[in-house]
């Protein structure tokens, strides 16, 4: 197949505008259905996509990439099936090589070839929505419909999102101006200008194992869109998902006459420490990383020829001062802390209550009570083994079983972690999550971050006690959301201007189908840059504007 | 006078609005009169202008500022005046113990009150032209009309085009969204969303002693438009106009009910190593910085709580292939040579042609005919010592002195540079360019910045050498400008690509009213960061967009 870059742009148009018009009016949209439905994705398609990753298994995965020395991956899967798969090892000059001979063409090619190349990416991910879900299920552990939705269409609607924003700011440029200066009563000066984008350089996009695509695709579509060529570096436990991302991406770059190299992977294995290697490339001169606190600070550190995003650890807390709707209040906060298990950069984690309770539409409730009543929630949500596995996914790896071990310490236990058979997949690593509670005071237990099902509720002197501990620990510790529960104006006020400096994202009141974890792409922002936990926003102007330069040129006319 | 500042907004709305079109169409336009005509700044303004800087010479700059504990300052003309002027000399401490109170107000005011007061004062700025004028020529050595254009309407345009380029990325942020998203046949998902504009903190401001105030308006503008606080720390060798400058952002702050300390001046002499302790002050999340290589690199690797703006040294090279107006390209060459004595960093150093010589309108011109006639060029241009100093200005600094010296044993001597009696200023430093040849395998004495009035012509094999040696130029030392000349559209277009792979601002065939040192504000991009003599340009959107975050909060409605 063989089609003109810019007649994808062209195919793609409406797409675009669409998109454009949604992270501008921030509403809600998409055009990835976001439910594994036979009536959007086709009656065969569950079991296509299946198909298609059961073939992956056992097997060498073939990417036609130069530089390619032996093979290497060892994914576990946390549901315990094997799955054996090999990927190319790449010798980093060789590809770098490849790649900066593929990037000749590209980076002149502009804006509507790069963004028409991304688009046609993204809706060709979006048709293999199920073959991906297997993919990030069997690599990260999340449970089928979260792998589908964040693995699939929402990871395809950030991407989309990262392309729209680049698409926006790049199109305010004009290709030509006509420059006419009044001169009085003689002549006009008048010249002609060309302005013309020029990307930044290579991109590298660093992966993580619980959100593989979800969290990379922003900086790769946005690498992408501005022209710059992307090396994707998945974590070696969550590769997959990413080889297959970086297949389709080879496909259509060949399809439109590009050379593939403009995408690869450099695939490594758990002790192989290619990031640092690829990080400090002088042709490296983008980088998105999502992933630990010391991984990201050492990247910011030492990978200074390159522009670099991070999103790293933090601790998101929960503020409860009071509520007219405490069942929903439970229910909604036992959901977000069982969801995948916690393993998520948006999950809550230090749940902070007066130590005198608070008031709800039930009458008073005692700290002790509400701590309890959390932990209850829980039970309830997750007492049904059948619909637990379905809330909580598995355990991605080993050190998040460690870590629930060792907190137990920490606190006296609210409910308790126990491990739970599941159904389907009998060697899966599934466990509830450990609620402990604790007295403010005791703030080096608290604040850090315990990623996975670890959660705190913290006896704070009052609420004011309770919004300055959220703030602070988003200062200190980062914080990516954060979440309130009050009946009153000025406290859901005063907690707005304490998350607005610390940049944290809000919730107020959040008791029905919408929780804290969950961020929508074109209208919540995700991170804000602000406080430790991301020194970027997914996604904003700030995070496609940097990645490419305006070069012009004047002449007179 | 008290002015609400939503108001200073309304007002100054339709100017804004005109500039915001002006960034994006990139044709010509300016709000501010660049001729020094009393038709357009009063019939009095020069003498008005005059007197006001007479006055401030010789007795302390009142700027009520808190944390005072001294004077400081030593400025001395390049026209030899006395100026004796002192500057409150801050304690760092206490100054940003003051900035911090002053901060509260300021960052919850928002868009429209900070776009109001930047507005307001640029416009205030521009009634100051002419004292602003006096104020840079006698601390920059620039000539009263570059001194007017440079110091005064021009750097407000650049000033104004920051804040447009804030205006343009902040107003995009919605402020509030309904958030609808569909739930089959229940109800729908229905949130209100809130997003704020979070400054990102205190912005510092470090002036140069060529410019001062057109390359910090950008930066300044900037910060103050996304609702940062300034520290602004003019070069010890050009104060006056960037003190003059804060004390009109006061005024206006003042007036529109906002503490004055939003905006703050940290004057220095040449021996009080200020700018590092103020750098690294955690506070400080913003630096906008023009002046050596040497610091500006020192701030990239040490100021790393800041996001970091820098304008380095650079060598602009001009290609001379071919021309069919000759005497129109010596005469806009040698000007742009000797404008200012070559102290800016858009002058050309490096002028490569082909050792051959070159085809023109007057027939084949042999390499050392053409140097011979750009050295004529700059003797006729300079010959009348009343319009010369006209042109150069005045040498700003010794070290410009004693570099010219230094230089002429660098080559063979085209023409030599020279010392000008200034008609009105008996004790004003005026000198000529100096004009040398070399091989082009001379490199390492051409390959560097030697700031100011000296100049190379430099032999290559032919015009595909001259325009490598100006891309490889580019990319390992710098340069903002390159200038070329062909009458071969594929010569033209070779260098087009050149110039844009190393983020060079090119001019083609400037033969007549515009030089390639000039740097039109909302058209031309000045500086692109993609080359080592500036990590980011006057003015786009990467300069604006991270200097504020984005936060929000959702609630159910």
């Amino acid at each position: 197949m063989n089609i003109v870059p810019e007649n994808l742009f062209t195919r793609h148009r409406q797409l675009l505008e669409q998109a454009v018009e949604a992270i501008h009016s921030r509403t809600y949209w998409s055009p990835f259905a976001e439910m594994p439905s036979p009536k959007s994705y086709g009656e065969t398609a569950n079991d296509d996509g299946k198909k298609a990753f059961e073939a992956r298994l056992g097997k060498p995965f073939v990417l036609d990439q130069p530089g390619t020395i032996g093979q290497t991956g060892a994914e576990q899967s946390p549901f315990g099936i094997e799955l054996g798969i090999a990927y190319p090892k790449p010798d980093v000059d060789r590809l770098f090589d490849a790649i900066q001979r593929a990037e000749t063409d590209w980076r002149k090619a502009g804006p509507e070839a790069w963004v028409g190349v991304a688009l046609e990416t993204l809706v060709r991910l979006n048709r293999r929505s199920f073959e991906m879900a297997y993919a990030v299920m069997h690599t990260t552990g999340q449970a089928f419909m979260m792998a589908f939705q964040a693995g699939g269409p929402h990871a395809q609607d950030r991407g989309l999102e990262a392309v729209a924003y680049a698409w926006s700011e790049m199109s305010r440029i004009p290709k030509i101006a006509i420059w006419e200066k009044p001169q009085g009563k003689n002549e006009p000066l008048k010249m002609e200008k060309r302005y013309r984008i020029v990307p930044r350089g290579i991109g590298l996009v660093i992966g993580c194992c619980t959100f593989p695509t979800w969290n990379s695709y922003p900086g790769l579509f946005a690498d992408l869109a501005t022209g710059n060529a992307a090396v994707v570096k998945p974590h070696p436990g969550a590769i997959l998902p990413l080889a297959i991302t970086v297949e389709v991406a080879r496909e259509v770059l060949a399809d439109a006459g590009f050379d593939p190299n403009v995408v690869t992977l450099a695939a490594h294995q758990k002790d192989d420490h290619v990031a640092q290697t690829l990080a400090l490339r002088p042709e490296v001169k983008v980088i998105d990383f999502t992933g630990s606190s010391a991984n990201g600070n050492w990247l910011e550190e030492n990978a200074r020829q390159a522009q670099v995003f991070t999103e790293k650890a933090g601790v998101n807390p929960i503020v409860i001062d009071s509520t007219n709707d405490l069942k929903g209040m439970i229910r909604n906060i036992a959901f977000s802390l069982s969801l995948y298990s916690g393993q998520m950069c948006t999950a809550p984690q230090n749940i902070y209550a007066p130590k005198d309770g608070i008031d709800t539409s039930e009458g008073h409730l005692s700290f002790d009570r509400l701590a309890s009543a959390i932990g209850e929630g829980i039970g309830k949500l997750l007492s049904d083994p059948a619909r637990a596995v379905e809330v909580l996914g598995a355990i991605q790896n080993e050190s998040i079983l460690q870590r629930i071990a060792d907190a137990r310490s920490l606190g006296e236990i609210v409910i308790d972690s126990r491990s739970i058979a599941h159904p389907q997949f009998p060697n899966a690593t599934v466990h509830t999550p450990l609620l402990l509670k604790m007295d403010a005071g005791c703030e080096s237990k608290f604040m850090r971050e315990l990623f996975g099902p670890i959660a705190f509720v913290i006896a704070t002197e009052d609420t004011a006690h309770s919004i300055a501990l959220s703030k602070r620990g988003a200062i200190e510790h980062g914080a990516i959301t954060m979440s309130v529960y009050s009946t009153h104006d000025t406290v859901l006020d005063r907690a707005r201007d304490a998350a607005a400096e610390a940049g944290i994202a809000l919730s107020c009141n959040l008791t029905g189908g919408v929780f804290v974890n969950q961020s929508a792409a074109y209208s919540d922002f995700h991170g804000t840059g602000a406080n430790p936990a991301a020194n970027a926003s997914l996604t904003d102007s700030a995070f496609v504007a940097n990645r490419f330069r305006v070069a012009q040129s004047r002449a007179h006319i």
